[in-house]
């Protein structure tokens, strides 16, 4: 296992339907040494390619990209849950369904904030089944930039988005993929993966 | 004028209503490098305290928290918006009305994530009316643990949050205090302030 994946399995809780619990270090209390070390880790995984900028989503994907972005030495941009009246001007706007509000928003980035000449790295804490990640390769795609590249934490790999994502082309890496969890026993079971640091 | 008021001075952009507009580098595209200083400064201003956690709000102000952690060496939590079903269990809950959104929202954090041992470094992006800050004090309050400081990037001083804080008596640090601005001129005026690292 990876330094992810052991840490998933110290203090990861599975729950019925399918809910893994990461929060106390992940997406409500965050281990900011432990986002240092994925940080580290999406730069080797992404290692010779051209990043000029990081886009996530709010809220939990955001700390994770601040740190991972210290390793890129790029800015990171957020895509917004809900039109702000402090963003003015032309807004990318995409839907995204949300597994955990059971709800349909909208989220917006600023026109002004991604060009067509950049290379986008996406990061974000989860993948499931990739609304999210659909919804900001939507939005490079309307700034007519690239994407340079995918970073997930954590995949459920028994959910169809990181297969969709991949058959799509995209370089996409998730630190730990799950291939299967059990809320009876809290047993986790993780995708063995080639291109793994240990 | 410091780092951050060089930075707003360059790249702020005042509209009507006394609304200010970081978008470019601090609350919608983030500029990891400037939150980095940021969290140099207030391990700075908070030598000395002991600090055990830092607790934030979502979305703005999680960015520069987590970057900031990573001079203190501490965790860091960040109060959610809504109540998630990915949360269970207790938790302590606190009223906030936003000055962008204009609404009254419920913002929690789970119990298990703040206990009475606790010294907490509240930090966010923005301190106008208070509100926000006056939730996360609440919720220490609630796990009867220590507010050991408050770090603010931009404080808008021509607006009362500031004020009542510190005559709470809480050490407040705000980066930048904004004591008027004019968005027919752009003009913005800074306090001087005596604890200035320049």
């Amino acid at each position: 296992m990876n330094f992810l994946e052991e840490r998933i399995a110290a203090d990861g809780v599975v729950k019925p339907g399918n809910v893994l619990k990461v929060d106390t270090f992940l997406n409500h209390q965050m281990d900011v040494e432990l986002f240092d070390k994925i940080g580290e880790e999406f730069k080797r995984r992404f290692a010779g390619k051209e990043i000029t900028k990081i886009l996530t989503i709010e809220a939990s994907g955001i700390g994770i990209a601040c740190v991972a972005a210290m390793h890129f030495h790029v800015p990171v941009v957020f895509a917004k849950k809900s039109k702000s009246i402090n963003i003015d001007g032309e807004l990318y706007i995409a839907e995204v369904e949300s597994f955990t509000h059971k709800e349909i928003r909208q989220v917006v980035v600023s026109k002004k904030l991604i060009s067509r000449d950049d290379k986008i790295l996406l990061i974000d804490d989860f993948l499931a089944n990739g609304c999210a990640l659909q919804g900001l390769i939507s939005i490079v795609n309307q700034a007519q930039a690239e994407v340079a590249g995918i970073g997930i934490a954590i995949e459920k790999g028994f959910q169809v988005g990181g297969q969709v994502i991949r058959n799509l082309g995209y370089q996409l890496e998730s630190l730990a993929i799950i291939d299967s969890m059990d809320d009876k026993t809290g047993e986790i079971v993780f995708r063995k993966q080639e291109n793994d640091n240990g």
